[in-house]
């Protein structure tokens, strides 16, 4: 694409930042596109994601660095999500004209960090500018065994639902900023059990779990007691905040029960387990309350008298 | 992300239409991220473009499906700078609320039917909406056999250089829509010759000659009465509209200049190849008038004089 001289010297600064990249990387910035190598036995995972100034951050309140860190910290969690080790990212960023060079550096420092931080490195990109909001698109790559990617409908009816952590709240606090993608759990995860489904909790657990039926075929039943909820959320609807506001970013999975009791007695190393409900052959999703009583459970997280 | 209800249903038709993918797509559109398969002799090439309405398209005269189709031509074109076959595209796509469902699903068609010519499947993306204007995102991915993607950084001083078709006007003819991405060409060419740099025209054919210069160490002198002039070009200025306006993609190379006398008196099936200059020892871009006479060339295209 043409681009302005202010751009150029831009993506000159970010490749000197970038620097020349991992052992997957044959060749980085500043060609047309990046080469990535990656094992025989490996195969590639793509994701991508975009960040609006906006909808998914408000640049008057968040870092420029937490913006560029969110941007690559969404989509190294899709990989995380198919069990998938990342190498690399490009990103496409949208400038808004007359935005700062040191904005824009501390927002693809961030980007950078985060990527790295994860076994990732910046390989490419493309740096526009309009009278528009600020946007922020990443692409990234992973591999997993050939095979061995964790698909969203490998869930079969019995199976025990997990999560890797506390949900809810995280917009209100400003976590979804500066969660952990879970890459390392995945990992850890898929070397311990064999899991059927996966899925980052971005939509909400309601409706990531709602994905995974749908994908997988079968339905759902939640156990409200078993739900961890974050200490980000407040005194009020504290169970809907947990199956409703999204943007936690920790991993929801099936195995079977028995995997799932020996997962729990004995985690992998780092991880925090909660078993939250299993998997039905009846379709739709349902909650079963405090008082035990089986409930249907809008995919908004929502449910009559809970 | 969180989606809106609006942006799942056009995925669900998206993921319809795009269907099951190419040979190399192991998991394609519905789960966190599509997985691809390569050969062991492979290596994987990646590139990624935004087009923003009002800078690369025009939502007011342009059709939905142009603007589709060119966000992955763009890309599919600097995979064809590199050599490489492309096998998927991935789209970031930001939808200014209230676009009519017909007009995004256009756009979609007109992007997958670009790919799939080229051998690419629709494999993954995210959809996103705001009050902005539209910015279309993707991420092209292609394969080259191992080590033998073409760098912009290959071009020795004496090198000739050549382009793949007559060049200038294509943004005001419109043929920035529909132009024809150089991958079939590509791969003809490294197949036929040692190509030792190249990179296709999308800023123009001195700023893109100036990068392959930049980053091979070498300067460059075309010569004005070998640059071929599109017929979009009106009568006046003709030489800069040719050297300077860019959205050609047209691929520019450098090879030995016994390898161009021979491309050029037996082109590879269906090239058309114009000997335009040769790279110099002296670093800078320089021109050749009608009258034998060397300039200054200006990355911009402009020359005083020409």
């Amino acid at each position: 694409m043409t681009h302005t001289s202010g751009e150029f010297e831009l993506i000159d600064w970010i490749r000197q930042r970038a620097g020349r990249g991992g052992a997957n990387v044959a060749i980085g910035i500043g060609d047309d596109a990046a080469a990535l190598s990656i094992g025989d036995d490996e195969e590639l995972l793509v994701a991508t994601d975009t960040l609006l100034e906006g909808v998914h951050f408000d640049r008057s309140t968040a870092l420029p660095r937490e913006i560029g860190r969110k941007a690559a910290a969404v989509n190294v969690s899709d990989l995380a999500a198919m069990a998938a080790r990342p190498i690399a990212v490009v990103c496409g960023l949208t400038l808004t004209k007359g935005l700062a060079g040191e904005f824009v550096r501390e927002l693809m420092a961030g980007m950078i960090q985060l990527a790295e931080s994860q076994g990732a490195s910046l390989v490419g990109g493309d740096v526009t500018s309009w009278d528009g909001p600020l946007a922020v698109n990443v692409t990234a790559v992973g591999v997993c065994p050939k095979g061995k990617a964790v698909r969203r409908s490998g869930a079969h009816p019995g199976d025990a639902i997990l999560v890797t952590g506390p949900l809810g709240g995280s917009l209100g606090s400003g976590r979804h900023y500066w969660f952990q993608p879970r890459v390392t759990e995945a990992l850890a995860l898929v070397e311990a059990a064999d899991v059927h489904a996966m899925i980052d909790l971005s939509d909400g657990l309601a409706a990531d779990l709602g994905h995974v039926c749908d994908e997988s075929g079968c339905g759902a039943t939640l156990v409200a007691e078993g739900i961890p909820i974050h200490e980000d959320v407040g005194d009020a609807d504290r169970l809907s905040h947990a199956l409703g506001d999204g943007e936690d970013f920790e991993l929801l999975f099936t195995v079977d029960p028995a995997d799932a009791e020996r997962l729990l007695a004995d985690p992998p190393a780092g991880l925090t387990l909660f078993r939250v409900g299993e998997t039905t052959d009846e379709p739709g999703l349902r909650i079963i309350d405090a008082n035990g009583n089986s409930k249907p459970l809008d995919r908004l997280g929502w449910s009559h008298d809970l």
